[in-house]
């Protein structure tokens, strides 16, 4: 009976299962969705603290390799891409995610499969279809191991996503089901991260992490690496020792499988705005005020932000100073919302949070919770907000169904291209955007992702210049410009 | 009040506090003794397939570097050589253990410290004094989870290991406070390690995990990474999500600290031969036995071993013909001891195992439980060897007091030499361990680690004499051997 066989090889051969034309065209869709935002916020986090000191620490991507940094200026060992990739692609907590899995699906496996797709030449549907089985095996663990594991104080994407990881590069080598299965088995020993370092470097570090860890089980497994057939299973294995008995349920993990697919659910959903969660039914209750009743900041007497009570008891800061109070400041979204028609990435450096037009607005604003919403778990992600115009008008907005219904994915086609070019500015020049963001979303249609990883390598114009120089002899400065992607 | 300060922070003062001049002369000889052990079983597993398939993984310790490949033929960086050379340690299960710790207090230490230490020119004296801070920091962690943590299947050599490991890189660092308790709250995110993975490559896989991750958090701390400040005590934090409410008693992590030195516990034990602890005490009467009564395979007519029956349940093993059977036959070993005077590793190959006068042994043996031997904790480790000679004496000799009394170090000096010896030639040529072994007794007075770590490079004779040739032109084969060592 192939209920009595072992979890890891269960799941292994589900996972082999996975092809491209077993999925329906919106899981497909959704993953080329998914995968192009995982990179463009790579690209938008490459910069940051978290993922700038672990390139400076000794030993850690010192040498070249087939995998690019992606936003970085150089490419190096698969293991050191997906381990600074997947720093950078949770360095702003900008990606997307899926109340399912209570975590972000995209980033522990995006990381591991650029860095592996490209040193082994894999096309872009086959990292989709390895993608979309990375998806399935870590939400149906989801399914299998929450709330409890949630509560207790797991970090998901970091503790199923390194499994996951594990599960979607073996895929992507095609290793066969013992192989996959030991992959899955030397993950479970791999998985950590502790909630109680949210808030600092160290929760992107977790993703690095899971993603250098997950690719790292798959290469020990295709050459041979044992680990126990049933670690998942076992008195002392991974259901038992993270969640304990009673507390979790193996078989979900099974049922159902991609039937539909994890992908089509309606519980993923994009981050659109470099925010707080908690505020972007507010924002986007103001953008909708703006644009359908054509406002301006002039025009704007009075604003009253009602958010549900739940959501505002860290979302409010009504004058913020630094980026982190203004990402956590219902106040300041609604405020540059209403001000500019967006809320981006540039607008939480500090310059911007001072700016007395949206200090004006701001004079302006109240935010209370609102007194209608309950407790209830479906209305719990709404917000209203009020304005009051000049020529006496009081318009007002209530969104109800940020997570579920028909915003889990860009409501509008640009939405996705505005956010990719406002996160990838932050890495490449302006001019290669546009051309990166056409292959991003023809992803299917990649034949060599080595050619791709090319395109998100960052020019780093002087040092490059400097290589080139000294290997050729000729004056650094007179290199065109086009010379210095590697 | 200290006292309501984090236990990151606590914990990481009294790893500041750890001097040389603070430790007990029995402490330091401890430190050395353990230090010396680790080195000798990482020659020994050098060369075991789990080492050398993660060598073989793309990107795994693929380029130069500072630190020392232990029995291997390179130098690479601090990381990798921490991964490699931490998981060659743990690869036979040879290496010192303590029964409070539940695990194994070297591993995690040895390989990250030394790989740091040759990296920044360290002296034995400041390793020494890491390696105490290591010790007292994992035990007294074990203290303090113990044995909720073990029972419920977590590796507490890797998952106590990792923080250890971090603390032990800190101190060798010198990081003041914070970033000491930084590195300590990174290491906890990174603690991971199932016991389900016994028995299989992934079981020393942790261990170099444990140190690679442990020496990651101490360079990135030092670095000015981030980490939560209560990452112990946070209600998502080590202690809660590890072992969960009432499982554990934090405070226990300082109560006593240093007085006395976990190093100077009895419950701290080398292992004296390469097979399952519990044959210990079988082999222990064997080979007493044999040197009190001047006894020779020739003079016996029959053997009786009588271990504690918990330990005969997975020793009993009449006829075994693998090297994994032989390593838990308590019928081989004895057999061995009585006709050898010693069990080494060479005895575990195949050709010896099927040794006619060894095969001729085994029929005049029997194995059963002790009667006499009960349920006690005390005693459990206990066996008796009764032997019959051909001159018709019945002579016996029971051990009770493996673990506690006497046996914790070599009972005699030349016991250490012995294993090291027979450890080192697995991976370096007879004529350099002497001089080895001479340069690790006397750690305490090296001066730069880096030198001793040229020691441990294997000659990996034809690959290096050909760089050499390359690089300078001269005929290989007419290199002097010397030239070899890096």
């Amino acid at each position: 009976m192939a209920d009595t066989d072992p979890i890891a090889l269960r799941l292994a051969r589900n996972i082999r299962a996975v092809t491209h034309d077993a999925l329906s065209p919106k899981a497909r869709t959704r993953a080329v969705i998914g995968i192009v935002d995982t990179v463009g916020v790579t690209l938008a986090g490459a910069g940051e603290d978290c993922v700038q000191l672990l390139l400076a620490t000794p030993g850690v991507a010192e040498h070249d390799g087939p995998s690019a940094l992606i936003g970085g200026a150089k490419r190096v060992s698969m293991l050191d891409a997906a381990l600074i990739n997947g720093t950078a692609s949770h360095a702003l907590d900008y990606d997307d995610f899926s109340s399912v899995f209570g975590g972000h699906q995209s980033v522990p496996l995006v990381a591991p499969l650029f860095a592996l797709a490209e040193a082994e030449g894999k096309s872009g549907r086959e990292v989709i279809t390895a993608y979309a089985a990375g998806v399935e095996t870590e939400i149906r663990l989801a399914r299998a191991v929450h709330w409890h594991h949630y509560d207790k104080g797991w970090h998901p994407t970091a503790t199923l996503g390194t499994i996951a990881a594990a599960g979607a590069c073996a895929r992507l080598m095609k290793l066969d089901e013992d192989a996959t299965a030991t992959a899955l088995s030397i993950a479970a020993s791999q998985s950590a991260g502790l909630k109680a370092n949210f808030g600092t470097m160290t929760k992107p570090l977790h993703i690095g992490n899971c993603a250098r860890a997950g690719l790292l089980s798959a290469l020990l497994a295709r050459q041979g690496y044992t680990a126990s057939a049933r670690a998942f299973e076992h008195d002392q294995g991974f259901f038992e020792v993270f969640n304990g008995a009673g507390n979790y349920d193996a078989e979900k993990l099974f049922e159902g499988w991609s039937a539909p697919w994890e992908l089509e659910d309606d519980g993923l959903a994009l981050k659109l705005w470099p925010c707080c969660g908690s505020t972007h039914a507010a924002i986007a209750a103001a953008l909708d005020l703006r644009k359908d009743e054509g406002l301006t900041a002039d025009d704007i007497v009075r604003i009253e932000v009602l958010p549900h009570p739940r959501r505002l008891k860290h979302t409010d800061a009504p004058h913020p100073r630094t980026a982190l109070q203004a990402k956590f400041s219902v106040q300041y979204v609604v405020a540059r919302a209403l001000a500019d028609g967006a809320v981006t990435l540039r607008d939480f450096e500090e310059d911007r949070i001072a700016e007395p037009r949206i200090a004006a607005l701001l004079d302006k604003l109240v935010a209370k919770g609102h007194p209608e919403m309950g407790d209830s778990t479906d209305g719990q992600w709404a917000a209203e907000v009020k304005v009051e115009t000049t020529d006496g008008r009081h318009l007002s907005k209530r969104i109800d169904d940020l997570m579920a219904g028909g915003r889990t994915m860009p409501a509008a086609p640009s939405a996705l291209e505005d956010k990719f070019e406002d996160c990838a500015k932050r890495a490449l020049p302006e001019d290669r955007i546009f051309s990166l963001f056409e292959r991003m979303e023809t992803f299917e249609s990649v034949t060599d992702m080595a050619a791709l990883g090319r395109m998100l390598l960052a020019p780093a114009v002087k040092a490059e210049k400097e290589r080139i120089s000294a290997a050729t002899g000729e004056d650094a400065d007179r290199l065109a410009e086009t010379q210095w992607v590697p």
